[in-house]
């Protein structure tokens, strides 16, 4: 571990600059310095003018306080969003960056929450201290209580992303099962009949694996074929111990999860000298760049999320009708890439 | 694209509890309400009073706002952090999810702040109007007019992480140089003398790559070893391309600064026949996962990123001390993993 060792303490702040400082240098009031700096239209104020209060803001370095802003109108253009208690592939990193933008773009300052700390309608109160006027909450960390904790505090829009709705709450929902339908279905057509399924040992995960094996389930019930679950952790001795039963399993084909936990596997099945797809047949989820860089190139779930720019769009229409009915949203398109491990 | 329909408007929203309505159901002042929901333990309150300040909160659905306790005790317990300004790798997302936690136990709440929008002393700005008490800066974004914005605004401390330090900032630098240095040094060691080194041409990431190559010019300076620059998207095509005009580079050796591309132009010089690492040796950094799957086993310069819990020790340090003499601690640990392709 790199070392950050400490140096001693020394002197005191300065005073923070106030609007009341602004104003006495620039001979304005005090209301004034808040149209100017807030760029309010509600009041006409000459060009000069406007110039004086922007330079004495600039000379004492004064910017002003989103809060005591917030505190007068009763809430702040603030997008809170709680940052995912899951690991975050490059899938959602984008997703997640391309609706910081849009959300800027309709002028509300996007926060993310860390993770660490409180849970549940604990969680709910801290994220309201915050009085954000929108909350965007992925994963299925919240309640009906919780919605209506943010409510109370004033935020006009609650949109949770998950797998399912929450009352009083829109929801963008993403149907994980369809992904594993879609795997589990394609396997089954492919000729295969003996299909395993990766669930990743890895925390926080159950909440898209636990689905994905529902959906291979349904996508072969009534069919000879059987399903057949596999704990696999993130590391290469626990697919190397998996890969070393493997022909004890009897499996022919395999859903791995995503790309990712799919590559760990496929190496170990190859070194393992198991044939990919002659003797197991090999499929993950995401369209990766690396599956494509495998040999067998690999088969994959393309997964869709929506766009950022929509889902801005419904925030914003959200807030300026806080009453209206929550809306609900199949967000997850999911359609199989076939390459050539399966 | 997802679509995302539009659904009709309707009603309004309620009025937001306050504390004075705490206090009325409560039959307490305003005073004890803020004393007993933000713990304080400056006054004395008995137990019977507490829990009926919790009841009533509880009732109403109160929470304390964030921003009012912040105007009352003029700065708050925010830690801002840009979302930084390149694309994220797993250790850096593994990184700030420690950070975070660790500010979190020293009861700081961490926020980040969006990408889009405004930039440089703008940015700022931007930040100031939230007025944290800390703001941690990844990148070269801030400037020392910026630094000093967001002092005069009540921030108790700047960090910067990144290339440089910047005056009035505890820095952290990262000393990518150092990463092309141990790179470029370990490819000559191996005998290597034509070395070609990867400029990713995805924006947002010169700030690394330009000193990886800086070090590795200086690890060969004074011998008889060339760099050659190779310029590469992200993408399969542009590493064909560069696979394709490969052996009339004359190159033996490549360092395809990080593991990711290092995956990618490896199985772009495998399919035009290249052997690895017997006729061009190649070396990533990150030592991530994926380069311990590639065949032949991927060489790499394996990052050591400081502790979020140092971190976070400094940021508590600083803002216990607004006025100490800036620190500047070099963090970044840079050691060669020598696997099968180099």
């Amino acid at each position: 571990m790199v070392q950050i060792p400490k140096t001693p303490a020394s002197s005191a702040p300065r005073s923070v600059p106030t609007s009341a400082d602004v104003a006495r240098l620039a001979g304005v009031s005090r209301a004034t310095v808040s149209y100017v700096l807030n760029n309010s239209s509600a009041v006409r104020i000459s060009e000069p003018t406007r110039r004086r209060v922007h330079e004495a803001a600039r000379e004492l370095g004064y910017v002003p306080h989103a809060a005591a802003r917030s505190l007068r109108a009763g809430h702040s253009r603030t997008v809170l969003m709680p940052a995912p208690g899951f690991p975050v592939g490059p899938l959602y990193s984008r997703f997640i960056g391309e609706l910081q933008w849009a959300l800027g773009r309709l002028d509300y300052t996007v926060v993310q929450y860390g993770t660490a700390g409180p849970q549940g309608d604990d969680a709910a109160r801290a994220w309201a201290e915050l009085r954000p006027v929108a909350v965007l909450v992925p994963g299925s960390g919240l309640g009906p209580q919780g919605v209506e904790i943010l409510k109370r505090s004033g935020a006009r829009a609650v949109v949770t992303l998950g797998p399912e709705p929450v009352d009083g709450a829109h929801a963008l929902l993403m149907d994980h099962e369809a992904v594993g339908h879609r795997a589990g279905r394609h396997l089954y057509d492919r000729g295969r009949r003996r299909i395993g399924v990766v669930l990743p040992a890895e925390p926080g995960l159950e909440v898209f694996s636990a689905p994905r094996l529902e959906g291979v389930r349904r996508a072969v019930r009534g069919t000879d074929a059987t399903v057949t679950e596999l704990h696999l952790a993130y590391e290469e001795h626990s697919a190397a111990r998996l890969a070393a039963r493997w022909r004890s399993l009897g499996l022919d084909a395999v859903f791995a999860y995503n790309d990712e936990y799919a590559m760990l596997l496929m190496r170990a099945l190859q070194d393992e000298g198991v044939a990919v797809p002659a003797e197991t047949a090999v499929i993950g989820a995401d369209d990766l760049m690396l599956g494509r860089l495998l040999r067998p190139r690999l088969s994959t779930v393309h997964l869709e999320l929506p766009s950022g720019r929509e889902l801005a769009a419904l925030v914003d229409r959200a807030v300026h009708d806080p009453g209206a009915r929550p809306e609900r949203h199949e967000v997850l398109g999911a359609t199989v890439v076939h390459r050539e491990s399966s």
